[in-house]
């Protein structure tokens, strides 16, 4: 017998109960994301190794799945083999970057794709090769699996699905309100409670300049997020051990201390930062989004408590391509960590020699809502996928007189299934069992011979005869 | 300036539009599947070379996409380098397959994983690697793309998608049946008129059994293919030419002037294959599934109509898998080839140590689809994800006004866009243009003051102001 069969670490099959969940999921993303008008595309799983390579720096470049070319792929290498006495020393000398053989050399010999590690790169590419067909301001959606080569653990996953929403062409700060109402209303609809943490590049751009220290805006933001729980004192002995000067640290005061509602925060930011102009901006910014939305939510209660906002200055995602407003969700009912998150960019397309193109974007982490829906346990009864009724017969006689009425009730859209075979009586409720389907219609001599089925609710037990038009209307 | 930006040949991006036009083609697909109780799985796109190799033939294990081991995968190599003048002829000599270095081997030293090259293996590992998870008879569907390192020409991709689905653990012809029903409901939905072709393996056996030529079942349909085209006396001529013995070919003759109805041509057979216990199987087998279908169809013209069913013995796809049924369907009204095809199996698991589980199943083209509906242009006009109306303004206060009634659209379910800013009205009804969104909401001073919109209706050019209430009955 051969060997049980396994599929790559990292990686998942997903069964019909899991895709259901998770089709759930992406069919509400999606369905708000065409709320707002955006529309869907796809790029390929596969890219060139030069559009994807040095944009995710060192690190990412070494998660790159990459493709073996095609034919005889050994063509392009330096001898292989020959004495086997070439020890593992030697080879190494060989490979080592002096001797011009480094694995890095040698990969780009025998592969020119690799496997898209997420779907802003591939995006970017795509905006600025399909520009001639795009509508600017440009709102596109995209959900595909991405690959990454990382060290697989628990809730790490080397392929993974991400639905990314971005709006490029456009500085309008609209945009981000929209994502923000997306936010709200996918939330809302999962109906899981999260809180949006909204920072601003410009914002942390302005204290770095105010303080002199512009090239320390990670161990600010780092020394900020520690304060809850190391305290002040140890906040700033560990910036003035960092190097910052005491002076630095003095204007940074104000900022560690910064608390009370956004505004309040704001009115704070703004004196601060008054002598930076970029600062301001982003003050500025930040004060308009929260306006619009604010605006938007006029009196709708239901809306303001179902999405909480927090200027939370300690947000340092995406620091090396964000210029503007930074999102992150959390959820609040489970230590997940972030479940979607974006900002805004000024430069995407430039890598790929499109400059001045605005945009802001936010992704939805598939994987973790799947998670917090289910230790919510938030998944609603049925799904789509779901049959509605399975026919069980007790010949084949029965078999083709319930293959009519399947036929009738599907012809009103009704999701229907005829167990195949008229075997024993308790598997195929046992299938219906299994399937969780809610309705089995049995069909005996008697049935047909009434020219009825005999309609039993899987939920309560209860069973009935019923005619075609009962059966029709009991299942819609 | 960066080189303008490429993805790998024989890959495509998708923009929006063609997205709405697959998606229309994938959703119904889906739906008629849903109909009838199938459900969905995932696997990945990377299965363990070990999975892939083999089931292909030995051109298959050349066609897989193989990726490159993470971390230095050249230490697995023999040593690569040292002095240059390794000539293309010593390291051919190194390579060649008797001095241990074959490419293949080489691959299998730098490559454990490759990209799925179909969904019928990633299926049958599927079902052995869960099949404690799994109730049976297994109802499954899968779309998802496969690659192919295949030379890229009009039509053939290396990345393309695959819409499968597959009944196993059971041999009830009901499934025969039900795989027809669906064939004959996706087709009427898309409004694709088509034929389909059924064969049955088991009576193709039967021929080769009755002329004692059982391994020339190929060279048999080939012949028969050419019927049409060369006329009957070149046909024999050709099967004599290959090696048949006189006696066969003679024995051939009512197969090859085979014709008639579907059931003047089964009593043909049943009468040429008395002697073959497999054929007559065969026969039967092709016998009880028209007359589900038949029954199925009842007086129902115009299903009866929408999918003629012929009978074809030249239908030799799959002849080294398929083991009973043998399904291809034909556009009528283009010159396409198979859009859908299938078949019943005995032993897809068997490869994975997982005997005896017996299935059927059909593959949809999509790409094939596409390519049809496009010719015949029959793509529905809107798609779901449509914007229904863009909001255009002259103004920032104009805009407010605007997100506000956007939000009450929203909440009733009407994709609604709000242009991010009010720029010139050329530019926002341009935008509306060009994405096809049927009305444009114009807000101005005026409207703002008498609490209305102008509505345009971009097909016809009428305007007129509306009311929110009013706006919502027109888009409704």
């Amino acid at each position: 017998m051969a060997q049980k069969p396994s599929i790559p670490k990292g990686t998942r099959d997903f069964t019909p109960q899991e895709m259901a969940k998770r089709n759930y999921i992406f069919d509400t993303i999606r369905s708000v994301f065409r709320l707002y008008g955006f529309q869907q595309i796809e790029t390929p799983a596969m890219e060139n190794l030069s559009t994807l390579m040095g944009k995710y720096g060192e690190e990412g470049d070494k998660l790159l799945f990459k493709i073996l070319n095609s034919g005889d792929w050994t063509k392009a290498l330096p001898p292989i083999g020959g004495e086997t006495q070439g020890d593992e020393a030697m080879r190494s000398s060989l490979q080592a970057d002096g001797a011009g053989f480094s694995i890095g050399k040698l990969t780009t010999l025998v592969s020119e794709k690799g496997l898209r590690y997420d779907l802003t790169v591939p995006f970017a590419r795509f905006v600025v090769q399909n520009r001639d067909k795009i509508q600017f301001p440009f709102k596109r959606y995209q959900i595909q699996p991405v690959w990454r080569a990382d060290r697989p653990q628990k809730g790490r996953y080397r392929e993974f699905y991400q639905c990314d929403v971005d709006v490029v062409g456009t500085d309008s700060l609209v945009s981000e309100l929209e994502l923000i109402q997306i936010v709200e209303e996918v939330y809302r609809r999962l109906g899981i409670r999260v809180c949006l943490k909204l920072n601003n590049r410009k914002i942390l751009a302005g204290i770095a300049e105010i303080i002199g220290e512009a090239d320390r805006l990670i161990d600010i933001t780092v020394a900020i997020d520690k304060l809850d729980k190391i305290g002040l004192d140890n906040v700033n002995n560990e910036l003035l051990a960092k190097g910052l000067p005491q002076e630095a640290v003095d204007k940074l005061q104000p900022i560690l201390h910064l608390s009370g509602s956004n505004t309040e925060k704001l009115e704070t930011l703004r004196t601060v930062l008054a002598a930076s102009e970029v600062g301001l901006k982003g003050v500025e910014e930040t004060e308009t989004v929260l306006k619009l939305w604010a605006n938007a939510v006029g009196g709708d209660e239901a809306m303001r408590s179902s999405l909480p906002i927090e200027l939370d200055l300690t947000l340092a995602r995406g620091l090396n391509y964000y210029t503007g407003a930074i999102f992150e969700v959390k959820a609040l009912d489970v230590e997940i960590g972030s479940i979607t998150g974006g900002g805004r960019y000024d430069n995407l397309t430039g890598i790929f020699g499109m400059p001045g193109v605005s945009g802001v974007g936010i992704s939805f982490g598939a994987d973790r809502i799947y998670d917090v829906l289910n230790q919510l346990d938030l998944y609603p009864a049925a799904s789509v996928d779901q049959t509605k009724v399975l026919f069980a017969t007790f010949g084949e006689a029965e078999l083709a007189y319930a293959l009519g009425w399947a036929k009738q009730l599907r012809a009103s859209g009704v999701n229907v299934e005829v167990y195949p075979e008229p075997v024993k009586m308790k598997r195929q409720m046992n299938y219906a069992d299994q399937k969780q389907i809610p309705f089995v219609a049995i069909v005996g001599g008697d049935e047909m011979a009434a020219g009825t089925v005999m309609l039993k609710n899987m939920t309560t037990g209860e069973q009935k005869a019923c005619s075609l038009e009962e059966l029709h209307a009991a299942l819609m």
